[in-house]
């Protein structure tokens, strides 16, 4: 499935560029068409409507049927909060993302159906104190999270076909993957020890170079 | 050292919610006196100085002398240039982390003297994209960033007088702290083996829980 990106501002914007740079496909759309004039060079295969995002047809005409998810990101939290409601009426599986200005809006966007919710002046504020306070933990934390880089956090979900076993008889040490968690539903385990029982509801995280995440699925496969 | 947060609009308010929350000292500083006074409930014991906070003498004011840093997170780059500058100026050993709003602007920013440069809405790009392609991997890193729950990533220095030894030697294994990775100057080395040699200079990072962080360091003091 492809994404629609509801709002093509600044922030539109750089969700574009991270769908491109983990080659997704997707159509945008913003009632402001200038929007995309000036923007050309940087999105040159682009899918472009024009138009406002709440709108069903407009929806409907961007394939949301197919689609896999949908960012409410323009800059006005009502606008985002009628994409989000409209997207999930056309599409009830589909995974809503929104953008949201004030803080008292989340949870209406929430309520609406949105899957998550992020304030980009509460998580540029975080990152901003986290930058001035601990600046090494944040440069780890970025290049575990840059594409370019070749590790990063994953996580690795047991197949339901799993046999129960304990982590120590299955010997998971691999030069491309260090073992940090087991998550058992909502929560997760911190550095478990060997006699801990995987169960095929479980997924393991760890961090990992693509061939690491490789062996460790793999390892799991039994 | 204090803070001094030169804007107090949301985000500049976020940073301060995160200094509280790890109980630094700060002043803030905006031309918006209001902009206090709706703040009251939400920053009971806060210092605020109303003005410019690119005024030489209002940072003298704020103790620029003896801060720790400061927080140039008006909505304004232009002020946030400005601000970067005098503070630099008034006390070169000073840390600035600088917002931006337009993204030709950061490199202005660094070449002003700002230790670090971030755009909220880029941030907030990053983040809505990852919050719709990997939402396990995002909480997992929130649930780690998040000051209440007691694993994070850490980074332990190794002491000046550390002997070099092979990394097996120090039988480095505990169940509140995860080996991660060894800083060597900028660069770091993932999962390093058996015989890798610490040295005085590098870095241990490690995901640990607070009692985990305290047994790594003792385990590296010697
Ligand atoms: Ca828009
Ligand atoms: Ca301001």
């Amino acid at each position: 499935g492809h994404y629609i990106v509801c709002g093509f501002g600044r922030v539109g914007r750089n969700v574009a560029t991270e769908l491109i740079a983990t080659q997704r496909k997707f159509v945008a759309i913003d009632h402001v068409e200038t929007q995309m004039d000036t923007q050309a060079e940087r999105f040159p295969e682009l899918v472009f409507l024009h138009g406002d995002a709440s709108d069903d047809d407009l929806l409907v005409s961007a394939g949301i049927a197919e689609a896999a998810g949908v960012f409410a990101v323009t800059g006005d939290d009502s606008r985002n909060l009628m994409i989000t409601i409209t997207a999930k009426q056309l599409n009830p599986q589909i995974r809503v993302v929104a953008r949201c200005h004030e803080v008292r809006n989340i949870e209406k966007l929430r309520k609406a159906g949105a899957n998550a919710v992020v304030s980009p002046d509460f998580t540029g504020g975080m990152r901003i104190a986290s930058l001035m306070l601990r600046p090494h933990v944040v440069s780890f934390l970025d290049e575990m999270l840059r594409s370019e880089h070749s590790v990063r956090v994953e996580e690795v979900a047991l197949p339901a076909d799993f046999t129960p076993c304990s982590l120590g008889s299955l010997a998971l040490s691999h030069p491309d993957y260090v073992l940090i968690a087991v998550r058992t539903g909502k929560d997760w385990i911190f550095n478990p020890p060997a006699d801990f029982i995987l169960q095929p509801s479980h997924a393991v995280i760890s961090m990992a170079s693509p061939s690491g995440r490789l062996a460790l699925e793999q390892a799991l496969q039994r």
